[in-house]
């Protein structure tokens, strides 16, 4: 096995997330083509940073992402950055001849997703974006059953992704809540997330036509003072698939009791499938082959570690749950594998755009108040 | 007790559900002030309506519901028919004085649901309309909940109505699925109690922006030939309420699986609370106000015959579950109370217009591609 | 359709649920040889019987239940009184030669019961006994299951019922609490249901082990004193059935937030079942012959009109939910077609003195701290 | 931080478990005052050692493990044997001085377990036995109301493991399955599990009186032959609780659909909780306070970072998930703080001999077909 290594540019939650799927990816998964080795995690400040790096087992750390991310050593460039920063981290690894793995969203702006596809076009280097609720085993279980044709064809996509984190008006103004840093709002945030399982589910979105909100529109700065929520803080969206299918999406932060509630259901002419991310090892799915009197969603605990994705990597039999962490493991997995083999990384900074152009068609909708369509892919 | 002697026109599934309601209530309900006599069903078949006198326990049939429902002896006229016939039965009865029980939807457009109002005013009549999803002990409580604040602001509804009947193609062309019939497909059967439900928890609606399918174009005709099927068969609306709340509405007959799936969620600065028809007798509720670690939905089985809406008419302590049949029954309660005290019913044919108007301002928006406003009431 | 005259002895709680069942009968099961007619109803308190009879509507009132159950226009006797005069009442009403439906369990003990069954054995008159668990359509499904041979060989049962109706040390003593009028406590109250769905499933039980406890020992009298309760207010046996199978049953009125939990589950060779009467409608069914990665547990709304037993009496579709006054409804459409037809009713007296048979031996058991094998059937 | 040096003993599903604990546990924990090293890990099979040492990422492999074990430079010894050589290994490194983590059951025998008690109170050394239910933050919770009387006096307990994982007759004669090498069969296996949280939850256990039960009684041996099994498959008990509650327990690996059913409920005089470990990030409570109409269980997502056991060391806010594998490092988290402290560790040998004692007394009592004592505490 070869050594591949990374530089992390961001030290946070994601950063934290990001490092133990290195750590851990090739216990799990041990025919894994490489062996991440943790070089250097970048940040902005000095002190929290070497902290981080100490915590987190990384080699070096650095306050000067440029250097780190181009360094000779460096083969694999890890952007956990806010948003805003995306971009730039990304295009400069690209430049320099790193593959990239990128948090979403992928940019706050279409044209800096486009030049991120360009960046990686051109040098050619692999990349994909994190769009972590594909990696579960329900939600692969989900599209194959949608691949194989078991839900027929699909009429209905219903997704959503609730939480409470804002629901405290104290909650204080952060770049999440200031649109020229994040773009959008929690739309950007949390709809991203739907948008791309979306995608992963039934393909391209046509046209959409949006709602969004702010319902708590001063809050408390850091400084002591208070500021002003320039994005929303919830969005509904309905949406048309390519494939003709309609959708509906929608996302809060203000939804009291919603502690991480991710989900979605996609009903077929044969039949029909939930997912909710609080229950993330299971998948309802509905037969509509099964007989007579005997009709009804099954609760399949998709850990079965012989006949569910991933599963063979942790442990024996079934219903040894796996938890959040473990999805970035399996990003971390694909993407090696990817590598070594040459196949494919899906998701990749294309479908990071596209996702991106949804969502500037939604912003339109918006402020048109009626359809818009989506860019239709080049 | 004194007798109120009632006229029902239509003998089907409605038939059936509002005869229920009359024979039951004065078991349960030993204290409304009067005794429906089943004096006559009306429908159009001859053998059929008498079969359904004898099943039911009519005195009399007749197939000419313009004589039943003016009938000397009648006190209450109970409109059961297909939709297209509201209007007229209902401006009937209540121009011969009679009050007037109406299934739901109200009418088939906004000038038939305005001349009925407008007649029973005229009349001075007390009226009905069988948005029987009020009725249940578990959708009360959720109302309280909301009107004691115990929710705090409203900021989410989100309301559907998923069922599977017209999945299969081979489900013949009905009334239902012709446009000068039912006026709305799917929206105007399911749709309209979503919104009900809507306007009972959160009060009107401003503005609405709706998109629709037929996704099965083509059934066969009794008949044995084909027809087209000109209305939506699936629905999915934005809404903004009065309030300032947000709301999103589904509903289909697309989707396998769901049996009878009606349900809302309620999300508000303080809680929030969700209900699921096919689990009927339960309540989940969420109060932001509990400790700590132990915050989470309750599931309150709402049959506590001393606690809940109800349920002191049926059975002692809690848990002994109720049914569907049982909401007509409540209807027919609170009217004959309303009735006998004198006090509003509600909801009333201003109501069920409410809701039409509603309706047609998704047609309305459909067809813009855009937002609509709904029309301002009165 | 022919009159059926029946005689109510009781007035209370079983009393109303028994008279909605013969109220209702005909209008959801039209095909019933018989109509009910409400002639009398017994009990000892003349202002209380006759207030019962006027709300619901029986023709008169009697205080001497002797008299009403033997007289010439009866037909039908209906025991709905206190445990300890099940006896006296159905035995003076099979020498009469009415027919005979009593409620549960059979006898306070072994002997009353055998006379019970001889009485109405010597005089050939058609009983019943109200095990109402049985006549839920999930239930039947269920056995429907067993006797198919869906679930394989069966391996495992467990049944409870868990409520919470005597934990508040307040409530006051009743007969249920004295050993005297009651028999049993909580185990012969809720443990004969258990043990009536076990037979109905399962079969005959052959020995068993139980254990008692009585936590709250002195409660306050209706007279202001306090009194002993001298029965158990929980139970929990285990069981060997006669097929081989081994069962765990636990009842309490002592388990908080329990409202009405009576619940079964059944392990096989081929598949499992899962009941949960909160969620009377509902039955989970585990298919061993489930495909590969799609295994879980369906929970099946067991309420189609066409597929599910007694459905196609209530509406149309499915998951038009009944509730639990409609199990009695079922009861007596049971009986009456049996009746009519000549065929077997089960259970019949001979079930409800297996019942107590086996409640017997768990109180040898839990006195002797030891199995105690189960007397054999005949 | 100080290194601590392992040596694992065992090198399959447990011993995986346990090096992704040792791994894993300084990420997730950075305060816990040691730094494991994987410095070898012992096994019989010389090529399945060694393969297992790269993999897991052991410095060395051995297949002498008592040279492992008492090697100068170990400081932990970590027993992942078959049961029945637990004791062996435990004692050896307990007499060299080593600390002891050892997996459940503690032994095969009630001496072989006291020896092992003996050895580490002789040799002064910390121990720990691996009851990793203990360790989710639902049941740490569900221990903290019990232990803060928010459920009152405790009333009843039932806990149970079921699984199908003996289910298909195919499945081969194992160690699992052999009286000498395992003592008991499932109820060893996995009743030692629930006795664990029973004694977590409640405390001692005065009495028991069991049923064990052995449906498939031959199974193919790997050699090609068959054998018999001399163990359970499957066993019941009923419990009396030292404070006075009762108890029942249930296990089997015939129980078609229980992928991995461990579960737990108990009720107390004011209010109740429920586990369900394929839900392992869920607990149930009934608070007994709740007001008026608004009773019911809550499902607390027990995953808050701030508010729950644990969930400080990995990822922001609540509902971000963890898994079966998280226990493991929580042992080892909580057994390394204790050696860094000098507090006690619990559970510990000792509670491994009285799970062992009980077991014991279940055997008897199966045996007598009756009540048995528990052997008091020392």
């Amino acid at each position: 096995m070869q050594d591949i290594n990374v530089a992390l540019v961001g030290h946070r939650f994601m950063g934290k997330a990001h490092t133990h799927a290195y750590r851990d990816v090739n216990l799990f998964f041990p025919s894994v083509p490489y062996r991440p080795r943790l070089k250097v995690i970048a940040g902005r400040d000095p002190a929290a940073v070497q902290e981080a790096a100490d915590l987190l087992g990384w080699e070096e750390s650095s306050t000067d992402w440029q250097e780190a991310v181009t360094r000779d050593d460096i083969d694999l460039v890890d952007v956990a950055t806010p948003n805003y920063l995306h971009a730039d981290v990304a295009i400069t690894a690209a430049e320099a001849g790193k593959q990239v793995i990128c948090e979403k969203p992928l940019a706050v702006t279409v044209p800096q997703a486009r030049a991120m596809v360009a960046a990686v076009e051109k040098a050619g280097v692999r990349n994909t974006i994190c769009f972590h609720f594909r990696r579960y085993p329900a939600v692969r279980l989900a599209r194959k059953l949608i691949e194989d044709g078991e839900l027929g064809d699909i009429y209905h996509f219903r997704g959503w992704f609730l939480a409470e984190r804002f629901a405290d008006p104290a909650t204080p103004l952060g770049w999440r809540m200031q649109q020229e840093l994040a773009g959008f709002g929690v739309f950007g945030d949390l709809g991203s997330h739907v948008l791309d399982i979306a995608r992963f589910l039934l393909g391209d979105v046509r046209s959409v036509c949006g709602n969004f909100a702010t319902y708590i529109k001063e809050r408390p700065t850091p400084e002591g003072g208070s500021g002003t929520v320039t994005v929303d803080d919830c969005a509904q969206v309905l949406m048309q698939f390519a494939n003709g299918a309609q959708g509906i999406l929608e996302v809060t932060k203000l939804a009291r009791g919603n502690k991480n509630n991710f989900g979605f259901e996609v009903n077929g002419s044969k039949g029909s499938i939930r997912f909710y991310f609080e229950r993330l090892n299971e998948l309802q799915y509905y037969c509509g082959d099964d007989p007579g009197p005997l009709t009804g969603f099954r609760t399949i605990h998709a850990s079965d570690s012989v006949q569910h994705d991933y599963m063979h990597g942790y442990w024996p039999a079934a219903a040894h749950s796996i938890g959040y962490g473990e999805a970035f493991i399996h990003i971390v997995k694909d993407f090696l594998e990817a590598l070594g083999s040459g196949e494919p990384m899906s998701p990749d900074f294309v479908d990071g755009l596209r996702v991106q152009e949804i969502m500037e068609a939604v912003g339109t909708s918006v402020q048109d108040r009626g359809w818009a369509d989506v860019a239709s892919p080049g």
